[in-house]
């Protein structure tokens, strides 16, 4: 899939990719053109990837990309058709190879692309309020509402049957079919991705994308962020209540309900049938099996098996935690 | 009280109920004419009440209303005046006899009856900035004050001497007199209600309102979602922060303050001069008595008495608490 | 420095100050002018100012005010040059006399000098999306970017090279340069203060302003409040996440982090360097030294020293809290 979002400014010659990193190792294949930074999962043959944790060296041993950047100790996880390139700070190279590629991804400038909705064609095809801003190529399904002041930017796509409340700022999102996405949300911004750095912190690119699926909704004053590099995903027919945060890269499963004010940090996993209560948080990189049920107020620190009800801070097992609280 | 906001569908014959709800048991009244739908304590006899849980035994041995959903062991609680009705899940059957009286109370979609404050009455008659939308019957009292994109949907009643901030979306609701409603703030959306159910879970109807009495203040970008079939109560003189949420049927007394980003699950009540610390947690169906004061931080999930002061997740007496925490 | 924001309706001879706060005691210099109400730091011989606890002891010994509002118990820290008027309440004293100077903080309504930004000369001087209003006597610096509805009411100063997102509100607020305010933020309203009192709680006035220093970055949705006698302050290269609320007089140091959905409560000082992970509180009053770093979820309500690593509610010694609940 070609990024719907963000102008692909490659490809480029390796060589180029090894002087963004000022990386001076011997090179064999300079002139080998690469496409597309994506993950390990993602990548083809024309694409550079990054592997940065023993955590993917599952995903990493089996990726088709031709290159990657790592470091020296997880280098052997990679196929033999696969360059490593070892670097210092993998994160920092694939900021910088990022920004190459996706020059425009890392600030959040308002779109100027965007017209009353008086001055297009969905002025008739949706039903909609006052004051609506729509972006350059977006598409929207058929009987749609979308609610007063709400502004949907450039190439945002939306299904069919979808409710936009009012005051709603969608950017770098694709809205399946029948989603309610209530008033007041902000999707698709930019995830809070930078390396510290004493007076000026070194905003990290953020080329993925918000992708909700059938039947969902998305209660009032949420905020989700797009994903850096790979997406920011709410599963089918999974309901969110008012106030909630959902940072970049999280994957949230089908048939979830989640309470008001909860909130995940970055590249959580959670998976289906999943019940989190009130002000909750997820903590990053996490993942939460199928059918758990997380207490209100709890702070989720590491992965949680299948079938488990989890409650407090740090979350364990509930009857523990109820045991420990007579 | 006819409901000032949905309108009713009514009035029904019983044995139309008895089809909505797929009952099949014998009945006496049959052409019986119910009016509408009402929790145990607002029913007269024109009404049909719901009764679901052993918790509400004393309101429903006084009931008004002549017929009343129930389940089989609940039902010798019900005063000799009114019938019961038999089901297997009392809510879901609820909800599908709300949806026949009310069936534009699921949905959300903005309202398309507002018109630019310019071109309505109010444009002399209050203080306005501007790209203000006021819907069709909004009644505002004398001396208000309202900020930039503010949307105030249809029906809605302010009262005298009201400051409404900026970006603020008003539906469904009662503001009596003297109450600020600040920046961002959106009151009187649909609860999260609904039955969890594969693939399309199934949205409750949302009923009732947001009643805000004189003399309270509601913080920047907080949501206070309208009741289901009661309605979501703010006391008189009560002081909420920024960023709180409250969800359905929440009722909150008198003299209280509230401090930012606190949440309250739905149906539970807070009684007069409480004082809630930051980030503090209320679960659902509980209640706070008189001068409770909760710290910030705490996770409420269980009645607490009067006089009480308490801290922790879950909440203990606050004494207990500093001396575990030592 | 002069307050930038409200209109000083001083001077008063000290007599009128006495008769304000309904102080009958003797007075020797009864005619003597007092032009500012300011902090035990700030004030000047012409300033009167407060003196409430025990805890500013220290800069309450070598104000330079000549009048100071305290109690009978703390009248003895203040040098020779500041005569004492010894109150009841000190807070309450303070409030009525603030609101002589400035009578126009204490509501919040809209800014009525709006004008659209077509109208004003920032129209080709920033890159600007639709619907965005621009107070009286605004200044914005070169190469800003302002999106669509954002309102910046009167004499807000905002540097160069600044984002400003769309559907964002600043009042009471200088901004300096590089910075980023993202979407729906509402940066200035009054803080949540007052004096508790039956019926009608008595409205304390706000003020002071919001200053954000260099290269810092608000996330989506968050809610900075505007000092009450002091300023509130976001540090220099300080990057906040989505839906975080800061209130009134918080100052956050340089290079700090904050995750989203954290909360600091009233007057908090947060030094430099500082990580604080997702839903962390911060009780008001208390100082987080340099270099601290503040585990997700974590309920700081202590002074936290230099260097540490703290979790936990309330918050302890990391080690500590991992020990304790392996």
């Amino acid at each position: 899939m070609t990024n719907p979002f963000f102008k692909n400014h490659g490809p480029f010659k390796i060589k180029k990719i090894f002087d963004i990193i000022n990386n001076n190792s011997q090179l064999k294949k300079e002139n080998y053109k690469i496409y597309d930074i994506k993950d390990l999962t993602l990548s083809t043959s024309k694409d550079i990837t990054f592997f940065h944790s023993k955590k993917y060296s599952n995903v990493a041993s089996i990726t088709k990309a031709s290159f990657c950047i790592t470091t020296d100790s997880l280098k052997h996880f990679l196929p033999p058709t696969c360059s490593p390139i070892i670097v210092e700070n993998v994160l920092l190279s694939l900021s910088l190879i990022t920004k190459a590629f996706y020059p425009d991804s890392i600030n959040d400038d308002f779109d100027n692309t965007v017209k009353e909705i008086a001055k297009t064609n969905f002025n008739k095809k949706t039903r909609h309020g006052n004051n609506i801003l729509i972006g350059k190529n977006v598409k929207i399904g058929k009987n749609c509402s979308i609610g007063h002041n709400t502004i949907i930017e450039k190439n945002v796509i939306i299904g069919n049957n979808c409710s936009i409340g009012s005051n709603v700022i969608i950017r770098n999102t694709i809205i399946k079919d029948n989603v309610f996405i209530l008033d007041g949300c902000v999707i698709g911004k930019k995830g809070f991705g930078f390396f510290p750095n004493n007076k000026l912190n070194i905003r990290y690119p953020q080329i993925g994308i918000v992708l909700i699926e059938d039947n969902s909704e998305i209660g009032c004053g949420s905020t989700i962020d797009r994903g850096s590099i790979s997406n920011t995903v709410i599963g089918k027919n999974t309901f969110l209540d008012n106030q909630i945060h959902i940072a970049h890269n999280v994957k949230i499963g089908n048939n979830c309900i989640i309470a008001g004010q909860v909130g995940f940090a970055g590249s959580s996993i959670i998976s289906d049938n999943v019940m989190i209560g009130g002000q909750a948080g997820i903590s990053g990189h996490i993942k939460v099996g199928n059918k758990v049920q997380i207490g209100g107020g709890s702070g989720v620190i590491k992965d949680i098996e299948d079938n488990s009800k989890v409650m407090g801070y740090p979350a364990k097992d509930l009857r523990q935690f109820i045991k420990q609280n007579k």
